[in-house]
């Protein structure tokens, strides 16, 4: 057993790390470094925060400080990691009043998720982002000091899930919003003939509009504004948001010699272990394999993050080894009305990645037609030759997506073909599911 | 290619089967004997259409007799068969006007349902049962015939889900009601402390009122109302709907020397194939394999109908040989404002099929905290040694038990142990679903 894990980063996977390693071994002391202001936080929510529809940051948090404290687990908020010092196992960070301090470890486990790859918000008073409570904070600060009734201009930079749930936060807000999205769709992620369908909800939302293809090349803020220079020309907005644009937080890794994988993320096996003796990673900073390929895959996601954390935990703590058996990637949002989730490979990713992928995609009913006239979209990647799922995409109204991505994450993780979906023996009854669920039908059209 | 399909009923196995065996064999000519009044409706919308949920019987309809006859699908309402002669492949029937026909043919698939083995419904005016169209015509018209404001008494014999439907059914037409349920608590296929929380919603519900392990043994029909002699003395109402009590309508299969399983339902194989050539079974009066112990069972629901009416139909019409992988009795329901679903084996039908079996119970979210505080309870039943998932069970809020119940459904189906569950890639958004989902918290304890 290890008698010093260090863990740096607190919000999805650190935390979980720590609260994981403190189960394992309940006599190790367990730090926590985190350059922001709080730790354990739902970060997903930070766009919900602005959106009005949580009261409070706090509200966010999932553990205050003290629960940590009262299982010993010692939190150091506004400790930004400076260097990591493998052959001194020791890590070098500056704390909140900019005293350098030095944290030896046993185990050490980086979890300092992402940073943005975009614009240098922090000289841009008017440029902000809603990924971290700092910056969610900056930004309600300023939302906050508007005039009311104002309809001031946002710019949202991203059309992905991250953007979109931002651009309708604004609109509730009172903002006139602009997304400005460099590719032909929203949704990145998804294909793009599902993510149309989310596109076309954005665009029937009222003070929201969605300019594609249009790329930032340049931001000039000023005291009463921001300029964007864009592949489009120059547009101007009271204030502009990024969204998305990020990319794993591994400076400090890789100068400490910590391996990076393919994606730039940092690499790991199976256990979260880097190619550093003593040394793990977890969440947003480190890379994952795709459950469908084994291929190394860097997808941000927080129930991705915290599954990690406690893997890590585990293993730093010295417990019984235990394995991540990798991602799909697996999503779901609730924005402008209609709910969209993917797992899996879409159709172009599975034919890049060498199978024979067909897609079948269909329209079908949630519940008997006497009882509800709602329909789903869903579309299901598969291999011709053996059948096996591949991956799954869904759009339709609010509550209607996750039983078929659940079943559907399920169903890939299992890699069940065709024939074994269609016979799923999937739970009726009239008001709350219809007698052919949309993945059965998906199946049985695609086997025809 | 059999020249000559018949099928004998028409409600949910027979219709499936006469549509997959028109698409399979073109040329075949298919005849459809229903005793009622109508096919292809959907049974388990009856109590639905009692609530006023649903505007008339026609709407249950999932097609028209028109759709069958575009089809050359013939269907004849009013014919009740009365023999089966396989010696002769014939099928004597009594059409509308009494008189008796025979129809050959050249494979046969047995459809006819479940009756009921309770009282004798049709020579006691007062008594009713919303199992069939005809039955639920007549409650219906009954109800209509009440004086407006008379708020009657209605004794539901039956506490299964069937009966809670009646049950809230009739509340809501202004009836006074009270359901009598012979066993501890409701919903028999449920593990008695989960359908606790059912029974406590209707013993909450205004004008509902439940008795339980109360046997009705006699039912006494007068002009003015109804007697019933039950195990806590006599009890008088206005009228009575016998709910349940329902079993395999198998009289003239047996007849015929057509084999029985163990469970008194009509033995097939995994084709749908009965123990005499050239004749099929499925639906309601077939039995099943349960896919987790592949033990027989008589599981009557309606998307199990469907399914094994579709492999039956395809295997008459002599298509590419379709096998019926079997049942886990996955069901859900809504009622008095509460979800409850089942799959697979609850905890004493997991011992007493022999395994070691243990269960976790949960509370949990299903978003997050600061989204809603809606929980749903969740018990996962799983085999010690192997940790293998043998069934699950849950209740809560509408909208909640669906994306559980599918995805246990999908890992029973696949054989899932705890490990792999805990590790499924389920999608998390704080408004949609939680960070770790209760089928991932539930495995994690049992792990622990």
């Amino acid at each position: 057993m290890p008698d010093q894990i260090l863990i740096l980063g607190g919000v999805a996977a650190g935390m979980s790390a720590a609260s994981r390693a403190r189960r394992i071994a309940p006599g190790a002391r367990i730090t926590v470094l985190e350059a922001g202001p709080a730790v354990a936080y739902g970060a997903c929510g930070l766009p919900l925060f602005i959106a009005g529809q949580v009261a409070s940051l706090e509200a966010l948090r999932a553990r205050s400080e003290e629960d940590f404290a009262g299982r010993r687990i010692e939190v150091l908020t506004g400790h930004a990691a400076t260097a990591i010092e493998p052959s001194r196992r020791r890590v070098l960070a500056t704390d909140a009043a900019g005293r350098e301090r030095g944290f030896a470890y046993d185990r050490l486990v980086i979890a300092t998720g992402a940073v943005s790859r975009g614009f240098a918000g922090d000289e841009c008073p008017l440029l902000f982002r809603a990924n971290t409570w700092a910056q969610t904070a900056r930004l309600e600060a300023f939302l906050h000091g508007l005039a009311p009734g104002h309809r001031a201009r946002a710019a949202v930079i991203g059309g992905g899930y991250i953007g979109l749930e931002v651009a309708e936060a604004l609109a509730a807000r009172g903002c006139q919003v602009r997304i400005i999205q460099a590719g032909a769709t929203v949704l990145p992620s998804f294909d793009a003939d599902m993510a149309e369908l989310v596109a076309a909800r954005v665009q029937q939302a009222a003070g929201v509009e969605l300019q594609r293809g249009v790329r930032v090349t340049n931001i000039i803020s000023a005291a009463s504004g921001i300029g964007l220079d864009t592949s489009a020309g120059r547009l101007a907005a009271d204030f502009a948001v990024e969204a998305g644009g990020l990319a794993p937080n591994t400076a400090l890794a890789a100068a400490a010699g910590i391996a990076l994988g393919p994606t730039a993320a940092i690499a790991v096996d199976d256990r979260q272990q880097t190619n550093m003796a003593g040394i793990l990673a977890a969440g947003d900073c480190a890379e994952s394999r795709l459950r469908i390929t084994g291929a190394p895959v860097w997808i941000p996601l927080g129930a991705v993050a915290n599954q990690q954390g406690r893997i890590a935990g585990q293993n730093a703590a010295g417990g019984p080894v235990a394995r991540y058996p990798g991602v799909l990637g697996s999503l779901v949002l609730r924005v402008f009305g209609i709910e969209a989730g993917r797992t899996g490979l879409g159709l172009a990713a599975a034919r890049r990645a060498g199978f024979d992928a067909a897609a079948e995609r269909i329209e079908a009913a949630v519940a008997a037609a006497y009882m509800s006239r709602e329909r789903i979209t869903l579309k299901w990647i598969y291999d011709r030759a053996s059948g096996r799922g591949l991956g799954a995409q869904l759009a339709g109204p609010p509550g209607t997506v996750l039983p078929r991505l659940h079943a559907a994450a399920a169903a890939l993780a299992a890699r069940m073909t065709l024939d074994q979906i269609e016979t799923l023996d999937l739970a009726y009854a009239p008001a709350v599911a219809p007698l052919y669920d949309p993945l059965a039908i998906a199946a049985h059209r695609a086997r025809r």
